[in-house]
């Protein structure tokens, strides 16, 4: 499976990072653990946001509720007090509570081994519905899975059909875990937004590459999905200053992302973006009574607003390009965007779609 | 232990209903399952909003954060969709994980006698951290105490500390669960407004009944509570007629009621209000594409708003006056009210409440 | 002057209703009162929505902040009661004062035609900032504008530079007023929703026609806007029985189809969309305690948010089809995209066009 | 006329300020332009929050809407961008548009000599209904009203029946303009954190005056208010290095007070609370592209939540307490606190209130 771009079809403008993902925010790591067997296809993928512990130096953070159908936790928190204090995890919808407790015991370890008792904390699960291909009333993820998830992270992350992406189902094909960054130079350093998707959304038909209508011929060469239903969630990091307010506007931006991939916003697709910034870290216990904090100049956002509506994009394209075509549970095959039509691109039609972009 | 109207003092002007509990409102039960152990002072209390399967016939319903520093689970999407779908459990902060789960699995298999495949649902759990008392890190709430607590439901339920209640710490004193109801006829009907309070808020001094500042004077009879931390979380069930926005307004009126037993909202109180109406059940499958429901005409809400903020009042009164003193599992003492304050009023105290009132 | 379909170009693939303006929607007309002079290139765009007093028989309604950088004025009380009262209008950003008043006059003159005292009245007031091209200090729009736009209201009203888009910039192109619709059959009837945008936004390189790059050929032509800034205002207009809540969920809409034609919701863009139904329509006076109002079954949204979007789309691209070159008060020239790019379409373009929608 | 403490009255227990004023929190100052004549009972407050351009350097601003039934006017902008670029201003619900205009005169002209052009300004203007004094319909205030009000601004400002105040009824009597102020050390410096109301709410029977059921009795001696319905306006203003989003949560606190004096957050009350910093001015001009700014720990926050609580409720008393006794244009008499009670509180009545304080 390569990657959106190796086949000449790049959205937006900005320049990605080195590893065109989220984890070219510094110190952000991305893992997995993946079920694939007869009866489930599912799994969990965690978003660890830093490398130290979170919980003692929470992380500024906002939640935007694209479309508030879903079970994602921890959102009401994080919009009172504009903070992240554990990592993040993606799941299926049936599965947010168990994962939710084994957030919440893996924490706990971690504080009480640094000496911090942890009488509260505020786990951030999303969710995308995977029923379609899994068997998700048998709520298969639990401790051991999120454990393996945490190990695994690493910067360099598997994307496609794993983790939490492994029975996702994206206008109608397999959809999946996928990430993308943008960079660009801001007063003499270097600024990074990274974003990482569990797609699970979209309508066969209205599925747009760069512009062109893809979906309105891929709805002939396969069982299409007539809803925009399902889910996306969107994790969105950056090492930009900013206060949770600008934050929140820039994780909004996502939604451009989105609308121009083909999302309708439906009914049945709960769409949350999460966002968290590694500058101005808070530590409740150390600091003094007044902090200092930087943010960014609010003009200078729209950078930052392109960048994440860019990444959002093309993220959504590689969780496509490297899901590889599914079987579910109840037989019913989801192709995958590579076997049923990137790989048929000819030479031409890459030149063509590079003349597109 | 007695209710807070056995000692004269009566929170506002409005009729309670015949039980003065949420219950009042005719189809809504609640339950409890208590955990009093050396070790542990918890539990869950769940409160069923009708006798039939609300997620085959939702009920139209509200979220409002009063502050959001809190764990709750299922607002967002009840905010969306304006609907309930489960039963309501509350519990401790650290449990929702495990209480979340087991709602997913009861109300699945509630589903599965009744023929509907369950592949997406929306448990609202709320919490209060009652970790003063209560070795919360062992999370031992599970699916064996939420099923106890549902089979256990009924109109007449227990009050004080048991359930969620058992192990919360309300102005410094032992909180608990407690309930009060309001009547008012109109339009030649009779409608009722409930609320259920699970009571872990408030900083001794600021306790006022009624207009006494009591507080004051307990601040010198036990260890104070010196922050307005905790949560309370407060639930409220009415058979009105109303939209989700106008349930809305009507559970945002709760903060009348705390404010005048002497909250401040505290910073580290996560304070969370739910509502829902027994009028206007949804029915996905069976409605035809456009329903009839009923509304109340705006103006008339005052008299459900002050319905709200007093039954609010009224109920924390009586998760105080019907909790019993509790050591927690590191030997601290809350005091109820009732030892410390009530049993100790002279006739003269209550003849002067009674004026006051 | 020819509106978009008339070159080929088809957003989306519902079908328009017979004027493919707002006004589709039974009662609702448009009139303009325009300011053309060499300082002034201004106006005020009123939309009615019913034939007879919003303020006696309010409409369900609904906003939504999309990117709350604008000075739209009625909002506020709007989400809280979910109701229009008066007609909507839109103006330049410096005038929103000047023109609440002069609904606030003609409000209440008309009221008190029909024995109506009014002491309390909600205009919804919309704006844009066309600086650019008009001398904005002088809020030149007034009472005497306002009363010309209400009595010229009518069902095939202007689109373009005229009213509040006479002076409006959109892409770098000439912005103005546009309009489309969508119809559907639904229960045996036919529903509409219509669209009518005051464009002035959009930096020129991002314009995109149905998946097309335009902007990056247009680029060169003209002096580019840089910037996407400038606000778009989005009033969404149905016959559809509705909540506000339901109408807020399809006017959040209206945001995928500003991200297909190149919004990338830019920071010193207001955009705010705003919604009504002309089912529902409320009468405190008359009515009794208890009200019946028709909703839409939730799962049915997903067709009137498609219409949302699609009409939205159109709408834009309309007011950059019927707006002409305009000459600012500095001298600044804002090129019609007519002139600069559909007059010169070949027919292998427009075939081609076609192709691709 | 005499304010609340002079009576022994005394909201809460934090210290006031040397004014006990909003005015305590250096650099605001308020003005009032009054209208007092047969017809019309009306006028406009203003209150400057800094001695220098607010344009030029915009200060860290919040709105919360606890009741949207209101007309308030730049809250959407305040809560997008987080600040405030002009005086606020408060007057009568029917004159915010002209009140709007005269803002963007005054501050354009302002601007214009510091040299800055001006083409987009959001003034933030508050409005309370005054009908039942005032001939509102005829909307007497307007540009030079307003720019007698920015003249007069000073620190120690007239309360009661002067500005926006002069026709305002409060729980049945005459209401106004009434402030407040309450301070505390923290990291050894002195914050301070100030109110002011426009009271224009309240049922008689619910006022309550630190804790004592006062509108019981005043209902028997005027002409009470049965509905509570009109509107309460709050601006808090303080030194405290406060984010948006930390502000937010402050003035939120508001509603404590109302509620503690007797607020049920009446469906007819549009209940708006505004909130600035001093700190943490903002200059997008001159600025580098990332900002340095200081924020409150937040767990300190709860110190600030009880100064705004009190501060409202003891600027309500104000209110109260130094409006006189007002006719209105039909005849309608509402009575001063002052002449209707507190003039006849006894020595031992005093004491008696001492004692409950």
């Amino acid at each position: 499976m390569k990657r959106i771009r190796a086949y000449g079809i790049i959205p937006g403008e900005m320049e990605p990072g080195p590893l065109n993902k989220i984890t070219d925010v510094a110190g952000v790591t991305v893992g997995h653990a993946t079920v694939n067997t007869a009866e489930h296809k599912t799994g969990v993928t965690v978003i660890l946001p830093c490398e130290d512990n979170p919980y003692k130096n929470k992380l500024t953070a906002a939640a935007y509720i694209h479309n508030g159908f879903g079970k994602s936790q921890g959102l009401v928190q994080m919009e009172e007090l504009g903070t992240l204090e554990t990592f993040i995890a993606l799941t299926n919808t049936l599965n947010v509570g168990k994962v939710h407790d084994a957030v919440v015991d893996m924490m706990s370890e971690q504080c009480e081994r640094e000496g911090i008792q942890v009488t509260t904390i505020n786990p951030v699960v999303g969710e995308c519905n995977d029923s379609g291909l899994n068997l998700i009333k048998e709520r298969i993820i639990g401790l051991e899975e999120v454990r393996t998830a945490v190990r695994e992270a690493k910067r360099d992350f598997e994307e496609g059909a794993v983790g939490a992406g492994t029975g996702t189902v994206c206008f109608g094909l397999k959809g999946g875990i996928g990430s993308a960054s943008r960079q660009f130079p801001l007063g003499g350093k270097t600024y990074t937004v990274g974003a990482l998707v569990q797609s699970n959304f979209g309508s066969t038909k209205n599925l747009m590459i760069c512009g062109a209508m893809v979906g309105r011929e891929l709805e002939k060469k396969t069982k299409p999905a007539l809803l925009d239903r399902g889910s996306i969630m969107t994790v969105i990091a950056t090492d930009l200053p900013l206060s949770d307010r600008q934050l929140k506007r820039v994780i909004k931006r996502a939604g451009v992302g989105l609308s121009r991939i083909g999302s309708f916003m439906g009914h049945g697709s709960g769409d949350i973006m999460i966002g968290f910034t590694t500058a101005n870290r808070i530590s409740e216990e150390r600091e003094p009574e007044i902090l200092t904090i930087r943010i960014l100049k609010e003009s200078l956002l729209d950078t930052a607003f392109t960048a994440a509506a860019e990444a959002v994009e093309e993220a959504v394209l590689n969780s496509l390009a490297m899901a590889s075509t599914t079987v579910g549970y109840q037989g019913e095959i989801r192709y995958s965007l590579t076997d049923l039509w990137l790989s048929g691109l000819s030479t031409a039609d890459l030149a063509a779609a590079d003349s597109i972009n």
